[in-house]
């Protein structure tokens, strides 16, 4: 086993499995409704219903970082919530910059979905001489032939690249040369890092397919019937 | 098993599974980028190394639908493409509206991401007056109140929801009472809707999550070495 992967281990000595991971946002999400309805304490059965999954199913997830309940008390809503916010690094104060001013960057950038997550976009970058000088919800728009400099000057830990495809992969070799860890993709265009560089692609409208392909068999079900 | 469920059965019987489903967008978005490259045939060998996957893997999830290459010559690249938008629904001519013309919802519409899917945004929908009876992309945005009259006098068979969290719920269930097919739940906010209604859930911040965790577990390692 890859030492450096093994961070979270599963008691027993296995590594946290990336299903077990993809999930943690899920228990973020619910978690946060909870607190805003000022539940203070959440049994795993009430959470299960809420969540549309088996109790032993979110008792083995939480088992992985330590378990966090009590028998018969369940869960310290306030308390599990810090600590997947913990677990998530919500907490670490990660900086991002936004590669790209344009309908996808700037509605991404209004929305609170950075803030919640402890994530503080520090600048944008664009090419159009009508951006580039403007401001979105408060932060700035630069020419992206800054990039370097101003990566330099600052703490830079994340790029959303919402750019047109074309350049994501120009960009993104800027972006590991500069020591950018994190890499937030949107463009169309897969990108593959190398290591230690994390990527995450976001493929929207592959979501949108899947959705049509299931309308579809749907529609021919109908007419077989 | 289900037998409504088995519109795509794999040679000997049994279903498509959910991994080659969510996969074949991928293949979508590959073929898309040859045919825009002029490429007109494909090994699977080249197209496994482009696509980051087995040669295998790529023969395997095609023979679900029945294969379309041919042993020594590889896939013809539009023939394997108008296969895979067909499995796919893009030809289906489906109709959406937009329920939220705030910054997401704008910047969707504005994408080309709808097009190219062969999917038609007829009108958008929102409560705030400085939006309502304005046009985004020639998109008309009208009323909430007129949804259910709108989809009485036209066919939709998509809503795609970015509106507040805090509505998408109530807004899901008029669209359930009023037909329409599928929903694309952008909003924070899971639903789950009776059958036959097909919801794709998109959770855009919990890949900005796993991204943070990612990124948390790698400067941990870096500290312990």
């Amino acid at each position: 086993m890859d030492k450096k992967k093994m961070r979270y281990t599963v008691e027993g000595g296995g590594e946290v499995s990336p299903a077990v991971i993809k999930r943690l946002p899920r228990y973020f999400r619910y978690l946060r409704e909870l607190i805003r309805n000022g539940k203070l304490r959440i049994s795993s059965g009430e959470l299960s219903e809420m969540m549309h999954v088996t109790a032993s199913q979110i008792r083995q997830d939480l088992n992985c970082f330590g378990g966090f309940g009590q028998q018969g008390y369940g869960y310290n809503v306030n308390y599990l919530y810090a600590k997947i916010c913990e677990i998530l690094g919500v907490g670490e104060g990660f900086r991002a910059v936004m590669i790209g001013a344009g309908n996808l960057g700037r509605a991404l950038v209004r929305s609170p979905m950075f803030e919640k997550r402890g994530v503080d976009i520090v600048a944008m970058f664009d090419v159009a001489p009508e951006l580039v000088g403007s401001s979105v919800a408060g932060v700035n728009v630069l020419h992206v032939d800054g990039l370097e400099r101003f990566c330099e000057e600052n703490v830079v830990d994340i790029a959303v690249l919402t750019l047109p495809k074309e350049y994501a992969t120009e960009v993104a070799e800027r972006l590991v040369k500069i020591g950018v860890a994190g890499i937030w993709n949107f463009t169309s265009k897969e990108l593959v890092c190398p290591e230690p560089v994390v990527v995450e692609n976001v493929h929207i409208g592959d979501s949108l397919m899947t959705l049509c392909y299931e309308l579809r068999c749907r529609s021919l079900q109908e007419e077989e019937q």
